[in-house]
């Protein structure tokens, strides 16, 4: 069981709410002996807290982690790490327009079903708020598979797709990447998509995205068949994530419209160097890593807090309608990138452990 | 953990391989007192089953189910329910060619780097014969479901994009699904796609698909998040069916491309019905359903057993070509239709059990 | 998996070491709509935490908890509760001698040999100070229970045995068990104790004991056999508790010695109530209540942190003694009865929960 | 979540009833190429299968066990491991007796109330026929630890009290264990014994029994704090076992009489050897093996099923009483012997694999 907890040898356990005193993560089933500081942690966080351009919410939040257990004279004991974020934007707004009404595309209607109860203040604990948690724990989930796989491990992701505008992934750019806003891997776009994203922005509209993240330097034989598949992990992990609503292994959804021929990823041999000559596989094969690069999409809903009014119900059954003003992403997709990265890492190292486990003493 | 394991309350462990003396599944959580016959087990194998049509593999199983434990004078006692498929044809055939060969597209380089053994035998534990255990499991859940919920709760799955040809929604016909071997839900298009899957059989090739799953009258209130959201629980699930690459909710890799104001399910009421305007939530709100009918589809790669000759190695790291022969289905895609349908009621019944749990006491 | 996380449906996890900023738990689970205060929790801690009487340690510390999250105007929502306490009295105190040093009876030796690091601080993670948080969810397990069973329900806990002495079952008094600092329920016996135990004070030796804890009120059918039988899962808590070295059922290890004919706990019914003769069973039959009273005791090793020198090994491997100087309980065993009430709380929720998924709906 | 299964890594899920056509159980989690055979398994089985002398039930039950899939070519290949035993002497007995009455000290009163229904014949699921499901999945771990640890590891058990009768510690002889049907430690005792137990059986009666399993070859660094404490899981593994009331690690409740200075294992050093100069403890610290032997006992309750009438009631709350005739073991706890002994080979192997995923690699 695991409501509130992730992962199954590499755990983590949030809680908190968007407009509570703090927000935490308990990362447990951490190896010993791996050197963490806060700061490692920090620049994660930072790549994902808000106010950082004019395409996110302008909500302003430090995202300062401390680390309250687990980690003695900066070196993990094996012991649970509990990190705590403390809010502080919790603007002093006028809750009363979404206290009683359901906004459309949001939980507060199933929330307030479910469990007949609900901080409304920013969404309570369904606020994407949460995510912050997943990027520490995430943070640490890579301090330990570079010690354990090495400097050739790397995860990077980057958004593909923004609105009805693609990109071109021949010309992804791993440096590209870090340098823009908005996660672009194409520099011939970037121009095109924010235009695109003012114009959206300044209707008081949203749009959708699509997220890849890659995974290099993974060993082979990572995953667990037939139910704890790699694959199923990701998808799992990625399909948790706010506002995701479709993942892709590979050439995912794409798969159907593909031959036999077309789809094999032919393999060859050159001394020790195994070669696949394609990869629509996404790298795993029967749940299991190929040690090909790891390939993972998912898309984005777009922002459902938008000016536009909508038709809705309240808490009483009565019709109405809602306009949600405020400080909100035009595209919450952009920040899914490290979001999207964090949850590679703890999957990854989570089936390492998983592997070691089973199948490597 | 769960390596072989699917579920947190209604709970099945499979096991078996291709071409062993049988395989099977334990199914543990079921509620007491549900009456379950082998026959309502059988009903739903039989739609899974290969040899029935031009379009499966010729492969010839009866796929008769037994029935262990765990049920006493026709009813479900709250004890484990373990049931057996002894294999039949096992076909006495040349497995020298796959033996030391990694097939592409399969998982038999995975499986041999990971465990360092495998049994080659059509697959063994990597073969899709895994799933009939799934739709033995998923038969137990649909008649917990009928029990508890009543006559309205209705799961139906279909064929709605068979390689390059897709179909018209709007034509989707329950009926009609039931009534074509290709589980197609239009009418109009069923000639078509005939002709098509044909000459993909006669070419030796194969071609992937899309399959969509619908489930009906199904309550406010399922799913637990953050981490067993409905939805992560659906995608896990469907992830874990062979040969699947991506996973849709609602409008899925759609949501992309859409505005806020277009993909918001605008509500309103009437009496105490509640009425979404649309539904590229796919009945799912943070995680929990809202009532609406809930839509999953997933994409199925094209059959990687082909004839065309493909390039690959062997165990010892040669450089060689694999053309598989024999009996295989020019799309698998079109028997995950039931597979899927069983995903989907052993997630709703977890659920069910989930939320009774905390929510309904 | 659960390296740090106790229970299945109402599950809580702990971190923290015993000179770090702070310790907490997280609480997952928990029904929503129950009235939680801080005060409730508090009231619970008071009665563990130490430096109350002579007989305790004199560190001081306020144990006062923080609720962060899952409680919003007064009540649980369904999401996780976490609770924060923070460390006071961390006395710079000279942790030279058990830097390298392996106490003897403590897992000192054992941490730096699995983990290769340990905050060797108060004994870090293996302090006892982790209990607070066990009671900490244990106390809103009870407010649960109180909400869902009514006031019948109850637990408490006494201590039964006192290094050598042992005292008068047929004299057990709840509230004289609330009005003596031992947890003695044998008001015939306290002087004897008190004397006892300030005899073993002064040598600067410990003591033993047994603490027994009865819960009432129970509905039968709480237990899931076979792997979560609810004596199985109790014994499992009771041991996970510092110290604990042996658990007993009812008659316990006593039942050995029993003839059938004694431990045979017969049955007679009058009007609707069933009545037990004897409860040999501890109110568990086949890993489900039955009704009776719930009878657990467990065995509290002597404190490991004596005044008198034992041989011991340093970290280096070299040979030497320790003699354990400050602020020890003469019997932890004393401290250990709010942590056990805690326990048999938190379990027999867990259970009521799983026996509503499965069998109440 | 595990109501029939058992472990985190190293799983097993049983199954099947009494009287029903066969009972098994399913290994998940097996690490690959350990070659296991049904001989091997089979062994362990006679240790425990009825009917081997005067002092045991005369049911006749080959318990032969047939392995279905997980095994290749004598070796195991890291897929789930199916075993199978089917039923043989259900003997068309009158079931009437207990169909309706609730025999004391069984849980056939729990079972009905719990679940609304049960399988009467044999007691059901509640039988300690489930038991054999257990030997044989200790017999799988025992191969695989032997294969990793050595020839060192050894997991023996014994007898060490008989009803009202003990045995002399110091005598105990692993090969005369294996010599006598009583699994006797102490050739002293063993005519008293005998002697003993007939006179109970004569007399329709019966008696308990203490079982103590002692594991040898143990590496330090097994068991993981606080939850997954190697005594915990080795207290909830025992305690799990038919008819176990109680646990002990080491000097268990005998504990609470000790004073720390007698309680204390004192360590020393010679070269590389760590040595305890006792071992009250029984091998773990802090939940962590310590590389001592590890000593656990349990206590198992007289039969419940005599001769001598005991009062009851019935299904339909009438008052009655039972007389239980038939094939029953005078004291159960010898047949526990060889289950105490597969538990434990089952937990050590779930934390060698737990304490190799977070800590050796």
């Amino acid at each position: 069981m695991s409501f509130n907890t992730f992962g199954k040898l590499f755990r983590f356990t949030t809680w908190g709410e968007s407009h509570g005193p703090a927000i935490g993560c308990v990362v447990d089933g951490c190896p010993p002996n791996i050197a963490i500081k806060e700061q490692d942690i920090q620049i994660d966080l930072n790549k994902r807290k808000p106010g950082q351009s004019k395409f996110t919410t302008q909500r302003k939040e430090d995202d300062k982690v401390h680390i309250l257990s687990g980690v003695f004279e900066g070196k993990t004991t094996g012991t649970p790490i509990s990190m705590i974020i403390y809010n502080q934007d919790m603007r002093s707004r006028d809750y009363e327009t979404i206290k009683n009404k359901f906004r459309p595309g949001h939980a507060d209607f199933t929330y307030f079903k479910k469990y007949g109860v609900r901080d409304y203040r920013g969404g309570g604990r369904q606020s994407a708020r949460e995510t912050a948690s997943r990027v520490a724990a995430g943070a640490i989930a890579k301090k330990v598979l570079r010690n354990k796989i090495g400097k050739k491990y790397k995860v990077i992701g980057a958004v593909t797709q923004l609105g009805i505008l693609g990109c071109n992934q021949k010309n992804w750019n791993d440096d590209y990447i870090k340098k823009n806003s908005l996660f672009c891997p194409d520099k011939s776009i970037i121009k095109l998509w924010e235009k695109y994203l003012l114009s959206i922005r300044k209707a008081g509209s949203s749009c959708g995205a699509i997220i890849e993240v890659r995974a290099r330097g993974i060993p082979v034989g990572l995953g667990a068949p037939i139910y704890s598949k790699l694959d199923m992990d990701l998808a799992a992990a990625m399909m948790s994530i706010n506002a995701v609503k479709g993942v892709n292994i590979g050439s995912g959804m794409n798969s159907a419209q593909l031959t036999g021929e077309e789809n094999s990823d032919e393999i060859s041999q050159k001394g020790k160097k195994i070669k696949f000559e394609t990869n629509n596989a996404g790298g795993i094969l029967g749940g299991i890593s190929s040690g090909q690069e790891i390939r993972v999409s998912f898309a984005v809903k777009p922002t459902s807090s938008i000016l536009t009014s909508r038709r809705t119900i309240d808490k009483f059954g009565k019709n109405t309608s809602i306009s949600v003003k405020g400080r909100h992403d035009p595209c919450v997709g952009i920040r899914a990138v490290p979001i999207g990265e964090a949850m590679m890492n703890c999957v990854l190292l989570d089936h390492l452990l998983m592997n070691n486990a089973q199948c490597k003493f």
